[in-house]
């Protein structure tokens, strides 16, 4: 049977399932990368597997966010990261090399491969034909170890291009139609895949901005093939022995088909503030900007400054608009002084900043108060950018260019000829000699930890009976964030269970902390939509660290559930949801939990003598999971075994 | 008589007094700098003296040091000082195009002339010959109005330099040399003016070197003569027209002469926490460095960067030890640029960083915890580095650059031969295009406030009779610390004297604020050396804002009596310290204003019905001052006479 990419990637990796949309399936992991702001807790959560080397067939850490290093936390952060990777194996790219996903595509990703990433935005692999996905820390981890990654069998949408693109339109453009088109949550549960006569007209940094902001439309990830543009890429990168084609059998089909002629595409900007806001440049033609923001892993690529120096030789930007350049990486840098273009940049009045991710995720380049901030950026979520009241427009690189020599933004129908479009030179310097590869045998390596980095710490199984005591009983729809708060003074603490566990339910009740001190084993109670919101998994480890073995729920947000489950937390319904008034705040409850099977009820007791009948939804493995204290036990207890 | 170069300075601009060390002399300013942590303030009080233009030869307003811009307050700031400098006449260097003190040396600063900037390092451009001193600022805001220069008129100390520099030492070592030799508070009061037959050996970056570090030594200044090396430096800049030669008469006097052979300085470390703890390199072999950082006023010339680029050149930095470079300037930069060398850094493995203060003061770039880092800085205070633990040395480029290769701290003899000294190329590219030049006529100029901006009130004069009711009472040695705390959060409020004065005793008493809250205008009683410590102004500002009209103690500590003077608060002294015990934190005092002259004494009443005699040590023009309600409006009234 004819199959398009998706198809052919997942079936030559699949471990388990069948590839039917929407039921669960396991795909063996060859690649893995993680970024410093949450890598530390993957690596933390590798570390507790106790394997002494990585499994796969490649794993970068790179160091791309936490780059401003104020203060002794995320410089420990990246020294730590530098010696968990020299010990099991791992390429370290540190800080200032560049952002992961622009180096990632430039020297490691590979046609055909599955890559997982523990950043939202590893699809940019997806360029040359990767099947590369965002996923959280211990999803990263359990691949490095070896497990296969669970993912539903996600349905695959044909984007059928035509055409080619005309006048100042680029690559970011077609993604901005394409969110425009569908909306934020548009690719959900989706893949991607580039196809038809159009793909051959865009380059492999023009495919990857397309495949890098398809995170932006909820998509599971997005694909080009790997046809003759990507083979010449890999041939000029100097890495042709990476190259495989790959491209649909003729005849694959698809859930869904969407037509675009490129031809049709004008410059757009997404419009404060979500990225499918979608308004043409032309319209905004008026609008003041304070400034322009060029780079982050979407639109920091050669072809793309390159694009904008030879924009900005011998002009000047207006002194009212201030305009910062983040290169992608120093190969991108490379290029650009070999060519003498990094001077029309410095020339025309332009900040260059490190090669990092820097304002795309707030670190640093905050605009003015109520300032309007054009970026070649993917997210333009209110208060991103620092400035709470500050109005992102997401564009090209070519418009906030020309938005920072105006100072406004224009009709592009005023701009003049378009720039020809930038190829990359035949021969591109490598800069593999600036990532550090491990030795053969990681075991002598003694990993730095400094004061905020803490080792994960191993949780018990689960006994045969529970006598847990309620630590909060909380109301309907409690969020991840009324659990974690977030904030950069807790969020610098996310290598640090102890430490950041000390803000659970800190926003919520005052008296938590205290009491909890005193409780050797405890349960929260909880109504509706339990754990609804973000899915960061501290909001389960926290809990846990503080002795908390089961949440009694009226009913739990799947996320969460997961995470309960990941960190051997019994998540528990009630049967009658009136029992929830039956629980007060200084009960004790009695769970008879080796009597729990899946979707059975068993009968709790309170201190108070009443029966409480509690049930579950959970499978037998997700079960197995629990009682052994969580998921990484369970991988331990099965690799001892076999 | 014959004259010394600072003699001959002084009385070129000698509006009053007489130079005769330790007297007041009121001196002509030519040229002011700002940079944007402290121009604000000095901005602020600018707008409040009320002149359409400055009166300077020139001023220029440098943004370099908060550049990272985590949210909107730093950005403000720099829109704000942006269209002050459109509207009053000053020259405007936005963020990203260098280090102030690099930036002026390159293209503003003049042999003969003299020069106050709000930053210590101000000195720098003593390196070709200009007299210049760091200052606060209302000292910078009234230079801009053309108001005298006051300070005690200081010794000179020759340093007299015999030799030539030898093998790998550096400009750096000299005034590191000079650091160990006199210490800290060496300085004070004094001018280092350098002579001899040694100063032709060395270049004009090594020269501004060792005038801005002379900042460390505590002088007033630090001077080099300007000559026919200062010629060569002003052609190659293209800056013929602004080199006039200056040098000291032969038989010219010195209070102090200080000889220093170059040729027995060998490479120095100033090792943690202060400038003057001096090693030599060698001693300090084997010691590991986790991190090196190039840059900051005093290490970031062309000829250091370069210098640095040569000897990292076809090497790798050990994967142990960071390197952190921060070039001075754009000029710099392009002039790198123009022969390849900034590969050299970046393959290297270096991070490039913005052309900025960055780590120097503590904007990024910290150590990890307990970490050696060795910077090419002028300050090793515990904590500046944003790690509380770091341990910090003060090296020169090469040495930084030679720890970060080796990984550690080495013997110089086992460096092999030392490099050629860098000569500036013939011609330098200007980057004159990147300074914002303001137009001939700014009234139509709109200043630009973000929200956290708020213009200086204007203080009432002082009335007959004040009743002042006391709004605390404190007992003795309070510093400014205690009356308005430090740290970042408080910082980022000093354009804002409404929100800062929030804070005013807030660590001291807890009920202050709700208490001033209540009272029209207030006395603060004091004990003993009230107002030690920090020279902060806001610590007169605050208190002035929220009604304080007088200070009533035992004794005061000289600079906080002058800032009160400045803003418009009676400093006064109880003629029997033993009235401190017969007011209470209830009372109300009722001062006769009207009847205060210099050193004389009043009675005031206390609401109990006491009386207690007062005194002062105002001088007249002193007690006029606050009388005006401040020195801004003494000055705006002088000038409406005149």
């Amino acid at each position: 049977m004819p199959q398009n990419i998706t198809q052919k990637i997942i079936s030559s990796h699949l471990v388990s399932g069948e590839m039917k949309p929407g039921t669960e399936i396991g795909l063996k992991i060859d690649q893995t990368l993680t970024q410093d702001a949450t890598g530390t807790m993957a690596y933390l959560q590798f570390e507790a597997i106790g394997l002494p080397r990585v499994q796969t067939d490649l794993s970068v850490s790179y160091v791309d966010h936490n780059t401003l290093q104020m203060g002794f936390r995320n410089p420990d952060d990246h020294q730590y990261l530098r010696t968990i990777a020299e010990k099991y194996g791992i390429v370290f790219s540190r800080a200032g090399t560049g952002i992961c996903h622009q180096l990632h595509l430039e020297n490691f990703a590979k046609p055909g491969t599955t890559l997982i990433g523990s950043d939202s935005h590893t699809p940019t692999a997806g360029g040359v034909g990767a099947m590369a996905m965002g996923a959280g820390g211990l999803s990263v981890a359990l691949a490095m170890a070896g497990e296969p990654y669970s993912i539903p069998m996600p349905k695959v949408v044909k984007i059928h291009l035509t055409g080619e693109l005309k006048g100042w339109a680029q690559g970011k453009d077609v993604i901005l139609y394409l969110l425009g088109l569908l909306t934020v949550k548009g690719g959900v549960g989706k893949v991607m895949e580039y196809g038809g006569p159009g793909v051959a007209s865009l380059s492999v940094p023009e495919r990857a901005t397309i495949t890098n902001m398809g995170a932006e439309l909820g998509a599971t990830t997005s694909i080009f093939p790997s046809d003759d543009v990507t083979r010449d890429f890999f041939t000029k990168m100097g890495r042709s022995q990476d190259f495989v084609e790959l491209v649909a059998d003729e005849g694959a089909e698809y859930d869904e088909i969407i037509e675009v002629d490129l031809s049709t595409i004008e410059p757009l900007a997404a419009a404060p503030h979500m990225p499918d806001v979608m308004k043409t440049v032309r319209e905004l033609a008026g609008l003041k900007v304070d400034q322009s923001a060029i780079g982050s892993c979407t639109n920091s690529s050669y072809a793309d400054l390159k694009s904008v120096a030879l924009l900005l030789r011998d002009k000047h930007i207006t002194p009212q608009t201030d305009l910062l350049i983040s290169p992608g990486s120093k190969q991108v840098m490379k290029m650009l002084a070999a060519e003498n273009l990094i001077e029309p940049l410095m020339d025309a009045g332009a900040r260059i900043l490190e090669c990092t991710c820097g304002p795309c995720i707030g670190m640093g380049g905050s605009p003015v108060s109520k300032g309007v901030s054009v970026r070649t950026f993917n997210r333009n979520f209110e208060g991103r950018s620092g400035t709470q009241d500050g109005q992102v427009y997401l564009t090209s690189p070519l418009v906030a260019a020309m938005c920072a020599i105006r100072g406004e933004f224009s009709d592009p129908a005023t701009w003049g000829e378009a720039p020809a479009k930038v190829e990359l030179p035949d021969t591109v310097p490598s800069i593999r000699d600036q990532f550090i590869f491990p030795p053969d045998d990681g075991t002598v390596v003694e990993i730095r930890r400094g004061p905020n980095i803490v080792a994960l710490e191993q949780f018990d199984a689960a006994p045969e009976t529970l006598e847990v005591k309620v630590a909060i009983k909380v109301g309907d729809n409690i969020t991840t964030d009324h659990i974690l708060p977030a904030g950069a003074q807790i969020t610098a603490l996310r290598s640090n269970i102890p430490a950041i566990s000390k803000y659970i339910f800190s926003r919520v009740d005052e008296e938590f902390q205290s009491r909890i001190e005193n409780i050797d084993n405890a349960v929260i109670v909880g109504g509706e939509n339990y754990g609804q919101g973000s899915s960061r998994e501290h909001a389960a480890l926290g809990p846990r660290h503080l002795g908390v073995r089961a949440v009694v729920t009226k009913s739990l947000a799947r996320i969460h559930r997961a995470n309960l489950v990941n960190f051997g937390i019994f998540p528990l319904l009630f049967v009658n949801k009136d029992d929830y008034d039956a629980i007060g705040q200084d009960d004790t409850l009695t769970i008879p939990v080796a009597g729990i099977t899946a979707g059975s009820t068993v009968t709790a007791t309170t201190s108070t003598g009443k029966s409480i009948e509690l049930t579950n939804d959970l499978s037998e493995k997700e079960l197995s999971i629990i009682k052994a204290g969580g998921l990484l036990n369970a991988v331990r207890q099965a690799r001892s075994e076999s």
